[in-house]
């Protein structure tokens, strides 16, 4: 459709019908894959059907809650007039969060430093709009979440990509280092990871700070970091989670309740600056400014009028724990090497074969669900074919 | 703190702590007016009080309709384990949207060509993004939703502002035709309008939609129409409303249900593509994979499984006419020259002053609360001053 000879450029719309914008996100390789996956494969046609075993997203396995859906029915009840009108950066919902994330990290964040979103992509896109301008560069590492490049493209930026350390699953801090140019702004990091299940430990959160911060001044410029962490509060075998906010005061740090609620339907996240942050008012302008002009990007009112009291309520986590163990079990002793998660509900497998696709549809063939690593990296880079299953 | 001498541009950070979009976006006048109006006039301490008269946003004057938290109430009940699962744009969701487009249009819209978001904002920019590749052109008309611009800056384009008439308060062809240039992607157009309340007659949209079709075989590229109407169902005095979609085949209609449901805290709405635009399976995979990388526009699982029902329901039309006359006759007993609104909630009216903060600052002393038109639009060019008041 590009070439104007094909189709004859002189009439308008024949060959510009949509941006170039929307052409390029909608042609990313691997949001092809997954949109491929979801909408005409095997799992589209049948991981709905009885007996079908579907390992594949972070939706839920079982009926709500009672819990949750009691806390959003007793939300719904008018108080006054304005129950149902715009809102904004809740203060309720503020400082219930405010509270919640000094309780998990140990760090005493503000109520007025959180900025609430419709879930954890909007609080991403919100992150990197705030720091990142057009032709900006933001590392990442693979495997990654599978619609970061989306995200980073629809924000103008460019994605650079790094490979973890396989062995360990660890944050390749070489490759970092190696790969921050003059035009890096963004580092993010996805602990605990999805897909590997990987909590970074402190040791390598203090040695990325270190790098950050040397790194912004060769450069001369700041680079933040972006500390996606909606499995924070998904932590298995009594281990602490740590954040990359208490080691680098320029992170910002995108959570989304989907996870812990196992409601990824119902929007509601948050983006917050850890108090040590400088230059706090300019961010908040900014930041301000864009949850609107990016399309009120503000949790719905219900949602914040539950939100206090949902802050408390979490999926059983002891329960996802023995289910990770039972399919590791299970699959070990098929001969899977398995690497046990720390958090998430993910397992990240090598592939007895080395296509990753063709193998995952051979399991879908017989109704199990799962998805290949190939939906979240560039496929000629996948020497590592794995596959992804939710626990 | 542009300039380095001021504070040391050596260090990294200190000049540069956020993104030039996001700097730019906080900047914009109108948008720095509303936010102070918003958050630190007399509005913001007193508006809330006992006795105080909010007549600004288009927010609730009484307390939700019982019908529209019963149908929440029976939607929160899940009916499978995945009713709180991630939602795109849902089969039944679309078909309610469709049918009802249909009913209002006598055009027939198809179910596959609704896209649902987060209400209107996020329709908007969907739209625009859709089409338009930053530094792009948008004409729309004055006094426009005080909104628009940081919509349409975010999404890196430039906004190109005509007058109406202000006599008739129609869009002036003439203007939107000058202001047309080989860069031109989009026209917006906002009826019913806010603020003035006209709903835009059909010969002139016919005449619109031709002008629009010679001005893209001139310019040799393809302007779209983005129809805003979110008061396509606030209509009084039994006039029926017509939308550009009917005349011009590249429109995108964007669709919010805050207003029919008087409830803009919860967040749907929808982009409709009527069934005679052209190229509709680019626009398809440009709209889908837009909504998934600005940050997963799409509304809430709840909302979804209300809509179908929620489409049957509006607030009292024939009420918002009754309390519009009751303004209307009282503030034309006082002097004001008032021109009926055709629909939507406002009044917009010339100020006995040619100051119209300063006028609207003194109704706020008053516990009188109504925004200037200068809200809208900037400063130097208010050649009309005026306030908008929700009736």
């Amino acid at each position: 459709m590009n070439d104007p000879s094909v189709t004859g450029g002189a009439s308008p719309g024949q060959d510009d019908a949509v941006s170039d914008r929307a052409r390029r996100l909608a042609s990313i390789p691997s949001f092809q894959r997954i949109d491929a996956f979801l909408n005409e494969s095997d799992y589209a046609r049948r991981h709905l059907m009885p007996g079908a075993c579907d390992f594949t997203l972070g939706n839920p396995h079982q009926m709500p809650a009672e819990r949750y859906v009691r806390t959003l029915r007793d939300a719904l009840t008018p108080q006054h007039d304005q129950w149902f009108a715009y809102q904004t950066n809740g203060k309720a919902s503020r400082e219930a969060a405010a509270e919640s994330l000094h309780r998990l990290l140990a760090v005493p964040f503000r109520s007025e430093d959180i900025y609430l979103t419709t879930g954890g992509f909007a609080a991403i896109a919100l992150a990197l709009k705030t720091v990142a301008d057009p032709g900006d560069e933001v590392i990442y590492s693979l495997p990654p979440w599978f619609l970061y490049e989306p995200l980073v493209l629809e924000a103008g930026l460019v994605p650079v990509k790094v490979k973890i350390d396989t062995m360990t699953f660890d944050l390749d801090l070489g490759a970092i280092e190696a790969a921050i140019t003059e035009r890096t702004r963004v580092v993010i990091v996805n602990s605990p990871n999805n897909p590997t299940g990987r909590i970074y430990p402190p040791e390598l959160l203090r040695r990325l700070a270190d790098l950050l911060e040397a790194a912004s001044a060769r450069i001369g410029r700041r680079i933040y970091l972006v500390s996606d962490e909606p499995y924070n509060r998904i932590v298995f075998d009594g281990l602490r989670f740590h954040s990359p906010a208490e080691f680098y005061p320029h992170t910002l740090l995108a959570y989304s309740y989907g996870k812990t609620h196992l409601s990824p339907g119902e929007r509601v996240g948050y983006l917050a600056l850890p108090p040590t942050i400088p230059h706090r008012d300019e961010m908040s302008h900014a930041i301000t400014a864009l949850q609107v002009a990016m399309g009120w990007v503000y949790p719905n009112g219900l949602l914040q009028h539950a939100l206090p009291e949902l802050e408390e309520f979490s999926i059983d986590v002891s329960q996802l724990q023995r289910r990770r163990d039972r399919l590791a079990d299970a699959l070990g002793s098929m001969g899977y090497r398995v690497r046990l998660p720390e958090g998430t509900f993910y397992l990240y497998i090598p592939t007895p074969i080395p296509d990753d696709e063709a193998f995952t549809a051979s399991l879908a063939r017989r109704d199990v669900f799962v998805l290949p690593a190939s939906c979240s990296k560039p496929r000629a880079s996948s020497g590592c074919p794995s596959l992804r299953t939710r626990t």
